[in-house]
């Protein structure tokens, strides 16, 4: 008594194609956990005359959305196209039509979540969008069924796999942050303009997502602090490394005391931590609960079949809510008012690495600085270098984000040193 | 418009006090999740008199378990008190009189899960049991709902904390199996009588659920090649060390045309893996999906709260499914024939250490007895030993059960050789 479930899809890219291969290929697991047959009946494309080989045998493919959204046959549309503004006039629409949508598209999720998720709701439609945050791995659901029970406290991700492949070949083969990049552009890894992974903008949408799901807090994007790795010196890496750490692009968001702080930047991570062994383009998740602890979350972040997995995982549970008759319950009911912490709040330490003049008394003028701001250090190495010059590298003892404005805002001024870099330190 | 939902929890030990600390700590949160309104209302206790302090207020203790079972004000029974029989006999109990279970006890599910997930179908109640298997990290409903999409072939698990304390401890601070015990019995991390820990019983019942969840198939404990760390000597550690490799107690189940075969036992894995750097207590489930690739899951694999955690977040599925009207769908519905692998379809490559004498001529006969089961050598380190002896130690390439049965009939049966261990090799 196998009910069937038709699919449209809006885009046949490599997210498309995956989701067409993994239910045909899982066909026979997917039918007995659903209970029901789930068959894709219309792509819609872009070119319609490109060979697509086996792959679309038995799907009407399309280059007119209405006929995708519009047909009343269609239980599900999986938006796996990208872009932002004609992905949620689609998505509206197929919502007003009580079609439930799902989608890998973060950037939409980011930017119009709220508001999709709320149109679901009036029309008593599912709206799933796991693939968008950290491709394969499947911490969104995590987040809000398994950790439903917890006070989340920190997330801390790594959730660009780009950066993390540059940072990854930067690390352990020396390469500079030009020739990670070529090689992550060769690969396919990143596009010929890489500004949104390299300054962290993908990683900070991501992070809205996130958030949102984990504190029940909406926080805008230019409400995260974001820092990227274009800056990043081979040097800081060797450093970094001497010291016990790897440099890594995180995002964290954290809670405290009602408020909520989120950043993106490259942090030290200490050797030891479960994130500094993230290689490659892989993405992982790292989880503080108040009672849970420590947990991680790791995977491919990106990928035709890792992605594809997600959607056609939130499609299962489309189709079972279809069955049970359970539709229109959000994806995610933890809300909470949005509060950011206060400067004061936000706690640190902190990395920096100052060139200055060599001569006596400016290593005094530099301490001074710091203890004007009631901040001690942790560790300092100093090393000449040529030209009459030293290096100073400092790891700080904790301070807010008060104290380390007032101290950039003193180096900055001071005369004779200059302030090549300085990221936050993960305390081990 | 909440709903009370009343709970009766079987066990006040540190789970079900971390239970009870939970429903209070994060009650806003979890009665907004729930849209109910979650009150513990009974526990069944050994010993009434027992002085818990604050935490029990409000709620009635009993040693009578029926006044628990049959209070028809009741909707859902936790069991935390661990044990077989009477746990079998109070969730048969409670199930047949209507209410909902959440178990955390692994023994019970691994040995008598199917019976009771059907006697739950059958009375159209909720059985849920993400405790039973790695504490707080959220592995079950992982593979039940997000890698539903997927053929998962291969689960691997560091899914027993006590003893990958203990080979932390044998790897990192050089202690011996006997220091590394004590340790973890001083810390109440391993019992008096260790058996089921170091013995890899506790990991083989957990890689029972594992198996039934992930492939749909019910292997038997005694189907499972149990092997514990008992053998394991320092000097293992180290050589592994050496060769670039760390020794983790896994239990392994994988897939294979069908067929699957079980393991549990101290493997070597190549130290740039994800399981080489869980430490401690911790647990970690490494699965392999045929279109998701590599994922991992992190965390804490026991403890009062981290374990509560888990339970609670079972306790909300069921207090959604209560509000929704879809209580009584089994957790897991995907089942297939169970099917072992054949000896010759069970695949690794393997450590092996052999003690023999120096005498020439020895080394050869070595080789081929290895030669005549067709494996060749990966690594092979010889080393003179005191006494005319020598220490032989060699990593082969794959080689299936049944080569690797003979070879090992044919080392015991030469003169002048020793096996001392021999290790199953994770792929690098």
């Amino acid at each position: 008594m196998n009910k069937q479930i038709q699919v449209g899809i809006l885009g046949f890219g490599t997210v498309g194609s995956g989701v067409i291969r993994i239910l045909k290929d899982h066909n026979a697991k997917i039918r007995q956990v659903t209970g029901e047959e789930i068959s894709v009946k219309k792509v819609l494309v872009r070119d319609i005359e490109k060979n697509r080989g086996k792959i679309s045998e038995g799907i009407q493919l399309t280059t007119n959305e209405d006929e995708v959204l519009a047909d009343p046959e269609i239980d599900v549309i999986l938006e796996v196209m990208g872009s932002i503004d004609s992905a949620k006039m689609y998505i509206t629409k197929a919502l007003k039509a009580g079609k439930h949508v799902v989608t890998a598209n973060k950037d939409l999720i980011a930017l119009h979540g709220n508001e999709l998720v709320a149109l679901a709701k009036e029309n008593q439609c599912d709206l799933y969008y796991e693939a968008s945050v950290a491709g394969g791995i499947p911490i969104l659901r995590t987040i809000v069924d398994s950790l439903a029970s917890d006070n989340i406290q920190q997330v801390m991700g790594i959730v660009n796999g780009t950066t993390n492949f540059m940072l990854t070949k930067m690390t352990n083969e020396h390469q500079s942050y030009e020739e990670a990049l070529k090689e992550a552009q060769e690969l396919g890894f990143a596009e010929s303009d890489p500004t949104n992974d390299v300054d962290g903008i993908d990683a900070a949408r991501k992070m809205v997502i996130l958030t949102r799901l984990a504190f029940g807090m909406n926080v805008e994007l230019d409400q995260i602090e974001t820092k990227g790795i274009r800056n990043l010196k081979s040097i800081d890496i060797e450093t970094a490394k001497k010291l016990g750490y790897r440099i890594k692009l995180i995002g964290t968001a954290e809670e405290n005391n009602g408020g909520v702080s989120v950043s993106v930047g490259p942090i030290l991570v200490p050797e030891a931590h479960p994130l500094a062994s993230v290689q490659n383009e892989n993405n992982a998740v790292f989880v503080v609960g108040a009672a849970v602890g420590e947990t991680m979350f790791y995977g491919p972040g990106a990928g035709e079949l890792p992605t594809a997995t997600s959607v056609v995982s939130d499609l299962i549970t489309v189709a079972k809510n279809i069955r049970l008759g359970t539709t229109g319950n959000v994806f995610n009911s933890y809300q909470h008012e949005t509060k950011l912490m206060t400067d004061e709040e936000i706690l640190s330490k902190y990395y920096l690495s100052i060139e200055m003049n060599d001569r006596t008394g400016l290593f005094l003028e530099l301490t001074k600085i710091f203890a004007a701001s009631d901040v001690g250090f942790d560790k300092i190495i100093q090393e000449p270098i040529e030209g009459g010059m030293a290096k100073v590298v400092i790891i700080t003892h904790l301070m807010n984000r008060k104290q380390e404005k007032e101290i950039l805002a003193k180096l900055k001024k001071a005369d004779d040193m200059n302030l090549l870099i300085h990221l936050k330190v993960m305390e081990g």
